[in-house]
């Protein structure tokens, strides 16, 4: 079966936080195609896994990197698709600011959906809603994920005696 | 005829960064709502205004706001559409690291998808991605305007002698 | 019988740090109510909690969030009282940067009292001062706390040794 | 007539931010005294004025400094009154991180209540709120002015265009 | 004749800052080749220029840019020579913070040669010396160089009366 | 015998950073006293201590605090005598920013001589060369110490093998 | 006549700020020499300006400097006087904070004595402080000046109205 | 053997960051010199071995050092060579942006080739870059080099499962 959403990064390392992003989909039934693709250490590969991403048939790209992350905004360069960036907090970081900064910041014209650092579940998230434009069933399971956060912190109530 | 797209923002002044969202999407004529809705002001304005925006129609929320922005990750968290956020860089904020830490550092289970600081065109040029998952003809639309843009930078070259 | 001061937090699992502005309370013999509300997974709980917390007889909302903290604010919004933030250094926080400046850096007209940094003590310090101003002998009992730390000052250095 | 709230600011120069309290103080025709009281460079009338405070019948009081901003801080210190600290943008600060840090980061024991950046205005709603705690009417009158609020953001919808 | 240095931008308005480069090589007599070059809006530019840098003698490549600032990092990907990396302070950065770290961050690797904010002098002036590592000549003009800085502080002295 | 350097400290916890003060000046066969000393638990304290520090004889005071520091400006604002600040990076802090800027940004009028974070030896050091300036034999024990440490630089080589 | 006081900064262009510490120490008849003593630019200059001040006769040294500010911690390395340095906020800087932290974070071994950002005068005031020690009258001088600020705080209040 | 690249650092502690670079250019044959030169502990050293550098035979000069960060700067200022600054992030830094900066912010006229915190490999490549801008067999390792990069990335894609 075709992967709807792409998860890449930098480096194997990400996976750790990237995985987040996997199961949340996963748990939506949604088929996700993982790949390590480094903007610096496999620069063309990158180019040409992002020119064919369209081609290929993936509707959403998730890309995490730290440190000086440029994977996501060159990603971004190269299709058409939402790219939705995932800062990752890596050792010799300046403390995740590096990593934040470098994908948000994109300049007027190539935009990247960045969300918070290491905040890999909820680009899987979002990925969901953004599939969920032109679905009403996936709209209605995002409502019911809702409702289910909500009886959890109900639950949780029992933890403050 | 309905607008696909809704723009929101903490104050009337913050126009002045959105509004290149608005002329971004329009456009590409899409259709656009925009509308002053503060979370700190108008709380049940916001509150009403996210719980029936899928019934109204739109696809994706784009919202700006300044300072403490909660606009953006409260809409977000009544709603099942994707909300793109826009920092604004306001008087008196801590440089507008205030706004975009405020909406990029959602906690897990709801999603905001950042844009740069003062970003209101990529936020526009992100709903059109997101439109455009569902969407060929839209996405050919954003694959033309990545040509222009690259022979925009073409002829600028005369400007460095 | 109704407790004086709600102590609200946008997790469970921040009932580490905000059970120090409990036993603080509790140790002057403020009645308290404690509570998990959070912004962004139970927001009409939320709504319903602010706007209903003068008629339940709260004199005062003292409110922990870590992150995009929107807890306090929004609550803040929706009431009358006076609402004290307390921004949570919560994991995969910017160093608790998000947190202390989505919760300090209100706009013209909604008032959160900011504290520092995981700072519930001196939430609920400032809750018994802000009770204080129209009880006489409340003054006079943290006049005495005053004088209880001047001496434990004196019996540490000792400790210098 | 007896002041309710005392304004006090490390320099007259503050006066330019710190007027925004007075004036918000007044149009609830509450009482205010307005002083400058500099902690630094009259750390004795600091003491004094802060030691008498309580006596003098102020329930409230609300201090502005910039830089290494220590007077709301020590006067907290010297009172068992609710203190409000208005971080003060100065020259040559440090973009008002120094002021914002020195006024918010206190240790446990003394509490000051912090608002955000110039946010005078929002240091005389504070008050306002803490005023409330025992004053059902003082407490209507902030409703009414969050409603006159609400009612200003729908008018300037208009601007929109 | 063929140009030694490249020094490329990703906007021709970065021209106001990198120009000092080219006129800091071209008073030393090093032949310069300028070229605006966008990672994000002209990314195939980009990799072929990196791609044919070395064939095309280029020597070192100077590359400017703000923002979310993934030129030097990539063009380093993408050729074996010595890339200095300039961040420029672009309207609407977050001061400038986003540029250095994404040029600086770099992961092990890939290295870049970064200079201060708007440093672009600088870069000049690194480039002459990586030259000079294999030109006797070149490194007597450098000392020459700063034997006049030197003279020029001497001569300023003036100033201070 | 009279003590020449006073080493106070805003908790008794913080000595464990300031004895290296004690010790530094202890093994130049300096006199010193040491005492807990709080801004903000001990303003009165404080005070008395800082206004006859002169007529007790001390020359130089070093002042360590965490936090929202107060304490060295305070002190500084009450007696002629040079005052050290050694920032404390005490937990809850935002990483040691706010002690710093807390003593470092004193506004013009009252100077603190600053130290790096948990600086307390260069503390010390600073106390001598303040001492020194009227003692030429403590002068050249300091320049014996700078010999001592380029001594165990050189001693120090072996370990790069 | 000798000078007590050495000025020296790191380009002419700083005497703007500079000049705050010499016309405060005149103002005291101190007698202060001026001077440009670039680290970067004049190296062996600043070794023997260094290697020679305490034999020259001074007795406290001021060093100004922006950006990457190495030259109070070079001078300190190499004199066993006071060095107090004075970070500038020069164009191109990150808002000063290279300045702050380049003069302020010095390793052990080698105190600088820092003050506030472009805080020329505390720096005056502060060598008038460390000459002060060694010297009944000038610690008098101290506190009149003292007096005299806190005459001016009063005398401010009528600027309130 | 004389050596090619001289790696100095501040203190023999930075030697387990440092060693990065030696392995990195020992593994391309590139014989390294390695010594601990303090700017501050050993100035004088410093000043003669930035002096003779260029006749000893060293091409480039890398330098890590960590809070105030002098080392690189001055190097740099007295050597014609290359001098690639390694920001090190020592022990009570302030989280390596003290050496980031008093690295990174040369002012116009003595560049720093600065890499990212902890960049020693960098630095190591860095170099060998440099060195081959006159040596083709030399750029020929270092693509060599980038296929290995480029061919452990993929070898890594096993890790996602």
């Amino acid at each position: 079966m075709k992967a709807t959403v792409a998860i890449i990064m930098g480096s194997a390392s990400d996976f750790g936080i990237m995985k987040d992003a996997k199961e949340l989909l996963e748990s939506f039934e949604i088929t996700v195609h993982v790949e390590v693709v480094s903007a610096h250490r496999t620069p063309e590969k990158m180019v040409a896994f992002a020119k064919s991403a369209e081609e290929q048939g993936f509707k959403v790209i998730i890309a995490g990197a730290g440190g000086a992350a440029h994977l996501p905004g060159m990603v971004a360069s190269l299709t058409p698709l939402p790219v939705i960036g995932v800062p990752i907090k890596s050792s010799n970081s300046m403390d995740g600011w590096d990593s934040v900064l470098s994908i948000l910041q994109m300049p007027n014209g190539i935009p990247v959906a960045t969300v918070a650092l290491n905040g890999a579940k909820n680009a899987g998230l979002l990925a969901l809603r953004i599939l969920g434009c032109s679905n009403t069933e996936l709209r209605h399971q995002i409502k019911e994920y809702a409702r289910k956060m909500e009886a959890e912190v109900e639950s949780s109530q029992s933890k403050l005696q």
